[in-house]
């Protein structure tokens, strides 16, 4: 507890913005840049704590919105804390809630104090405040927390960016004044603005007045294409302070991390390869397959001939068809396993071309070898 | 392949027939009596390999029928086997495909040749026949194959119960016949009778005279009585030879295994502890509990506090509880984990107090714990 969370910058890469750090928490350090599986529920879904272990995991999500209507963060609380809890002992990071109870729709109304929603579960009425979300992410005992926002729809008014990037800066304010830093968690402001390069401005400029323990990029991921994506964090990412880390939230994409990272970026989290995996598909070296399809049927070759996981290595395609056909519970945890190992060796790999000074030769070598690399040329080459 | 199918009878206990044995296989060593944990559909439900090894699988059961029609036995066996398809190298029992099929009722017509079936998947028809079954069984790479027979319904007319006897004998001679044991499998005849003392008399008669590695003893759990159950173990399991494994199909309880036990079965499989896993009904050593239940939002303690296992040293009943409300995969993988930690630990201990010559005792304390200690009295023990 008596640890302060800080940042070590390693590593500028000269070529580009990547670079390499490490982030120290209060529950362990994580070296960058980062992907954080998601544990939506108190679980990252269909994997065992040491299963993640195996894959890398350094830290992982969890999701305020559904632990605080279930089972409860006093619950958690009283049981020792959201690690003890789901026996994971490394760090984690909780969302603010914010993202969930801005995509209830009609069920949520927002106004200058918080947001009042009634809960997807049971239409039970609630409100989450900036002070609120605070109060339950720490009662879960989060080591990184990250201050209530809104996350803005893509695509909405300049006027309507404007007053809801101004309201969360207001709400970060307020965050940042609930938030009981002695138990030694961090806290992340996030930056909004939309679309616009100028509001972007303006939101970091509001956040780095405040201070924050890192700086996290909200508003991606909505539905923009990838190079307005890219394009945002192209304007913000260089106001942000050199010494803190920086997050994309609900980023994306193998090409999606590798292109953040370019650009300075040292966390990620994303669903992408955890719920994918349980609808069957798997990210391979050579880009996404659907295990599903009939070509699969009789192949004897694991999902990526070039991935060493526990799955590639024991496993044919054969055998997991088999399984996701059956609807059998061990085709989620097989594909999870593989596709969490691929983000986080992936991410392993970007650290090490950092380090080694050849990022670029390692993006050039990431994007050729997913062109040009059939399934059956990877195969060929066995 | 080389090795030769055998068992040995290493201590025969004096106040019981309770037998401790050691069956010797193609694919390794199974220490009697043994739990076998049903893999259906080429998974044991919710677990990887290694898992079923940390709770100390010997042998697992894997259905004919469902891997017949799903990926095909033609299929796996091009792919190296049932082992090798499933990542498993330890002794794999197959049934015979008989009990499903006659399960199907409407969708399946009786013959001396065999039985016509259309599938449940697709309602495509399908035959299988002593002969067919016994190619299926070895084509997957079975190392302990089962005769194919009816699994005679409970009740049934006295006539019903001798036609099929008699008709599951003639299956049994062309099982005989049509099994290559020079592939090193064994082959398992299967006493029926339904329950009838004479008709199983009768049973056992026509098995032994054509000859088996093991004989099996089934038509049991099928709606009757326990009482009547441990009647026709009485009956039937003095008749077969001592030198041979004796296996109790599709049995049971905690208790049905005690019992069986104590009469003199080796091999025992369930779908119970599986199954009854997935809906969070959980088996400990006061009783079964059921984990959906109120009493266990808030509560600290692991499923059983006298249990080792790598779920019950790690989780909490709440957080179980949390899990199986929320749906998520991981509460079938958790309570599948201790549910068969639960049985094949008994039987370690079962097999423990028959090699001391304690096992009336050891019987005994595990009735008495299960009347004695509550769960409450269990917690008051800590
Ligand atoms: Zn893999
Ligand atoms: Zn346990």
């Amino acid at each position: 507890m008596s640890r302060e969370f800080s940042f070590d910058l390693l590593k500028q890469d000269d070529q580009s913005q990547a670079r390499r750090g490490r982030v120290h928490t209060r529950q362990g350090t994580i070296e960058t840049p980062v992907f954080m599986p998601v544990g939506t529920q108190g679980t990252v879904k269909a994997m065992l704590p040491e299963s993640l272990k195996e894959v890398q995991a350094q830290i992982i999500l969890a999701n305020t919105y559904h632990l605080f209507l279930r089972p409860g963060h006093h619950l958690v609380q009283r049981l020792g804390g959201l690690h003890r809890f789901m026996n994971w002992d490394r760090p984690i990071l909780t969302d603010s809630g914010g993202f969930q109870v801005f995509s209830l729709g009609d069920l949520r109304k927002i106004s200058e104090e918080g947001v009042r929603f009634q809960s997807h579960l049971d239409g039970s009425s609630h409100t989450l405040t900036p002070e609120s979300s605070i109060e339950v992410q720490q009662a879960l005992g989060a080591d990184i927390i990250m201050a209530f926002d809104e996350c803005i729809p893509y695509p909405s008014s300049r006027e309507y960016v404007l007053d809801s990037t101004r309201r969360s800066s207001r709400w970060a304010r307020r965050c940042k004044q609930a938030h009981r830093a002695e138990d030694g968690s961090a806290l992340f402001g996030i930056v909004q603005g939309g679309m616009h390069s100028d509001l972007r401005a303006a939101s970091v400029e509001d956040l780095l007045e405040i201070g924050f323990h890192g700086y996290a990029v909200g508003g991606l991921s909505v539905g923009e294409e990838a190079s307005l994506m890219y394009d945002v964090m192209d304007w913000t990412l260089p106001l942000l302070p050199a010494d803190k880390p920086r997050y994309v939230m609900g980023v994306g994409t193998p090409e999606n991390l590798i292109e953040g990272v370019s650009r300075g970026v040292d966390m990620f989290d994303c669903v992408m390869p955890t719920r994918n995996a349980r609808n069957g598909v798997l990210f391979t070296t050579f880009g996404k397959i659907s295990i599903k399809q009939a070509r699969y049927l009789e192949d004897p070759l694991p999902i990526d001939p070039a991935c060493g996981c526990y799955v590639c290595r024991n496993y044919s395609r054969a055998y997991l068809r088999h399984l996701y056909q059956s609807g059998e519970i061990l085709a989620s945890v097989l594909n999870t396993h593989h596709n969490l190992h691929y983000y986080l060796h992936l991410m392993e790999e970007v650290r090490q071309a950092i380090e080694a000074g050849r990022f670029l030769a390692f993006k050039n070598d990431f994007y050729r070898r997913r062109q040009a690399a059939t399934p059956a040329a990877a195969e060929d080459a066995l």
